[in-house]
């Protein structure tokens, strides 16, 4: 039986790939891992039932068989851990990209976030023009601080892996922001993480269920 | 050789143990590994050489013989898999206990981090006393569903592990907010978690720094 994954029944994204569900979709497709979708709606993640699976009440979730995990970190670490692909074998090389892992999700992403939900909730508000420089600039020292490491390199440490993964779709969320214009290199990373055959089916398995639901 | 940690020289929470190289002091003590100390100052942190063990300029780190690492949780990770006592053996167990260490990091921290954040950089600004509420209200809805999920456990899923371990360590930084003292059942988790002998051992050696550098 295949993993069960949840995902947005319609995504805010309206199909661009930045909902949680993209990075375990990418992580499956790079093991060559089937699996199967089950779509909530924003109303279901927020019921005991959903929540049983997720007491955050969000998605994605991963079912396989009697486990069920939540957090797409975790996720994405358990099917590195069960597969070939995602992770070097050799010990020190694995844990270092566990650790880029980890600087994604817990350094790179929390501004990021911060920096796109206040153009979406505070935009009306009288300090939102006041206050977005510094969110932007909260950014940019991670932005500068990550294109220094990776200097001319393909990927952050090595062949690729779970940390590349992570790190692309954490700064794919800034699209939209104007703000990777600065960064040639990091442009020219995120190009490679999409450029991969993995990403591509995952991409299109994400818009064909917002293309669907349209 | 014992492994060696970094952490701040002078820490700004003046020894209150809210530092992150306090998660794996403790995580350290819990698997009864000895390790040394190498304390940075802010201005050190922010140069090469510190900055080609943690790309980001912050502490802790992590070596040991020619690996180091950065990130708490990735730290902390390292050192659950290759000592007992911080994660499940059994294969289900374990996963869900990496599943509430991502959790701790990644869904429960950043609103707490941007909460205590704002109320140190933006306390002289206008929209300060009106936005508070609005971040409190992010920290509540994660407590909220934490508590919930938590019951009257002892700890998250199962016997202690890492994943309560970073948890409690995340809670402890709402200590000062007073917004902890309308959950009860979180603050009993907490006190469980202090009083661990590996936590007071671990909180005891950080408040010597402190009090060493005053």
């Amino acid at each position: 039986m295949n993993p069960i994954l949840t995902a947005f029944a319609r995504s805010p994204d309206r199909g661009r790939g930045l909902a949680r569900d993209m990075r375990v979709r990418w992580a499956l497709e790079e093991v060559g891992q089937p699996y199967d979708v089950q779509l909530v709606s924003f109303a279901e993640m927020k019921q005991p039932e959903h929540r049983s699976r997720h007491p955050f009440g969000q998605i994605p979730t991963y079912q396989e068989g009697d486990l069920t995990l939540f957090e797409s970190g975790a996720i994405i670490l358990h099917i590195a851990e069960r597969h070939p692909g995602l992770l070097p074998t050799e010990a020190n090389a694995r844990a270092r990209a566990i650790t880029w892992m980890f600087a994604a999700l817990n350094t790179v992403e929390p501004p990021i976030v911060e920096f796109g939900l206040a153009s979406i909730l505070e935009r009306d508000k009288s300090w939102y023009e006041t206050r977005q420089p510094m969110l932007e600039s909260r950014v940019r020292v991670r932005l500068d601080e990550l294109a220094l490491r990776l200097g001319d390199a393909e990927w952050l440490d090595g062949a690729f892996s779970a940390g590349d993964l992570l790190m692309v779709t954490v700064l794919r969320r800034l699209d939209a922001s104007g703000v990777l214009q600065s960064y040639p290199s990091l442009c020219a990373y995120i190009k490679r993480g999409e450029a991969r055959p993995a990403y591509q089916r995952a991409f299109a398995d994400q818009l064909a269920v917002f293309t669907n639901a349209v």
